[in-house]
């Protein structure tokens, strides 16, 4: 079987990739059972050359809102697709046209292709916590009604509508997942609102300082580059009959405040690494993760049998055992 | 001012056409106050050309998918507005290409078109309760989620998600309206799934059989053309500020049952009329309709100064009174 991989080249796309190579198949429920489908090829799609490198692995650089070139990505081998590629919420908001290019267009030119392809791909599509927002409930469960505040969230909604449909309409066997905000994201600050959350672990450790814009008891619903990637292949596992009707799912995460990231940071690397981490109060990132969702209850997704991390402290030392390069601040 | 109502030659369009030049302005409200503007222009867009001929109507047809196009209907004195065009839920439903292009790509087109403009206009975009359906509560209140059950409602919540961000982000003032199944739409029946709500009441009238195709009992959400039109006039008048955030409502509607509307046609137009109505069970059409909100709670809107219909027999004699020619039926 064929696996088709949006956003690939990103690092939870690489994450996932190596997960599935070491693994060396997908676990696919059906009606009947569960199993086991060895990998053929994989396509990581994404603007640039994904950096994996293995034979099972093809890296593709191109558009994902090139309709021509996206329809091309899908064979008759492609039993499952799986989008991440996507316009951080910063950078749509900020540029609200490649937003809708990237996030709305790309989704239906990916949705189209799975479609003319035939054979009902799995589709996991991967949505964001940002759908919900603004004037909301103590707890967010799992009727609660999406509210976007931002393009991004819109944007996202509007792909699981999409995925919703071309899944009733039985051109595609498709789910999409809420994936909490990650942290922590490793590399360079991308264009997600939300960096801050890894900001200011992955700084301190490297040995850069770093900001923290909103206030110490704000909090937020994260959950690990490790934990998303799980959660990812059980979306893919779950049968369609274990999906039902309702195809979008918030997955479980962990709510944290930024005090106890920085008490993580000081328990796993030492108070010098935390003190790298200076309280700079920015109006506008408090103005808008104040209108984002951090409790949750995710009655649904865990009776499906997704789960996330245990505890703060355990995603820094998963970020430490995944990225030994990126520790320069702890070794002094 | 002038104003753009795109499906204006649908019966909606027209009748709210007519209802504007009696009128000879348009009530706007803003922060200060509430102005009646004259009309300059009114540009009745649709597939084919309008028959309302006036000195102030410009009859234009088009495709509203083309962007080009739609750009050349928005002029710099464009203040309002008005977005009917669609492809009914029945159409819509067999036609899922037809539906995406002209209900997501159509309505895409027309808020780039007001953005392009550059002047916010005001744009009222006419959603519909089908974005409702599946398992709801007793009564759909403004907090309960849309699921929609069908492409028409997927389509038009994608809609109402455009036109809530593009108000966000200051390109257009928008609002959105989930108007009820309207009830007695004239002329021949049209591809939407609810037809036979106006069918029955329609086709006895004007001399012919008419068939039920679900239970007498099924309850429907219903509103005359004369009670849509004065609530989107309505909603138009409404300020930025009276809508606030949420950029969407549940207008409200009247509860009747089948049996009600057979009733109100026996009361209104005899015995006789009455029996030209036929029970004759679909179960496709029964499946569907079960999936429909029929009892809703509209306390925003009814807040925001809209009102429906008293009772259905209202609902039959607003359209003896405005369809004097359809009634060969009575004659008899």
């Amino acid at each position: 079987m064929n696996i088709l991989i949006t956003g690939g080249a990103g690092f939870l796309g690489q994450q996932l990739i190596a997960r599935i190579l070491s693994q060396g198949g997908l676990r696919l429920a059906d009606g009947h059972g569960t199993r086991t489908e060895s990998i053929g090829r994989i396509t990581c799609f994404d603007q640039g050359l994904g950096t994996l490198q293995d034979p099972r692995v093809r890296n593709v650089a191109g558009d994902i809102a090139d309709a021509a070139q996206v329809r091309a990505l899908v064979d008759r081998d492609t039993g499952v697709v799986i989008h991440l590629a996507a316009v951080v919420s910063g950078t749509a908001e900020a540029d609200f046209d490649l937003g809708l290019r990237v996030n709305v267009d790309g989704t239906r030119a990916l949705l189209e292709a799975c479609r003319a392809a035939g054979h009902v791909p799995r589709v996991l599509f991967s949505s964001s916590i940002a759908v919900f927002g603004g004037d909301l409930p103590a707890v967010v469960t799992d009727a609660t009604t999406p509210t976007p505040q931002g393009s991004y969230g819109i944007q996202k909604l509007i792909g699981e509508l999409l995925v919703q449909d071309y899944s009733r309409k039985g051109f595609i066997d498709g789910r999409a997942v809420r994936i909490p905000t990650v942290v922590v994201r490793p590399g360079r600050p991308n264009g997600a609102a939300s960096g801050f959350a890894s900001g200011i672990v992955r700084e301190p450790l490297s040995g850069l300082d770093a900001i923290l814009p909103v206030s110490p008891d704000t909090e937020m619903w994260l959950a690990s580059p490790r934990a998303v990637v799980t959660m990812l292949l059980r979306a893919l596992e779950l049968s369609a009959q274990d999906w039902g009707w309702q195809r979008s799912l918030n997955l479980p995460g962990l709510t944290a405040s930024m005090h106890e990231e920085i008490a993580a940071v000081k328990a796993v690397a030492g108070e010098s690494v935390a003190a790298r981490i200076r309280y700079q109060p920015d109006e506008q990132v408090i103005r808008l993760v104040r209108t984002w969702a951090a409790r949750f209850d995710t009655s649904r997704g865990r009776a499906m049998g997704f789960s996330a991390d245990a505890d703060f402290a355990s995603i820094v030392r998963s970020y430490i055992e995944d990225n030994p390069g990126a520790l320069a601040g702890m070794a002094r």
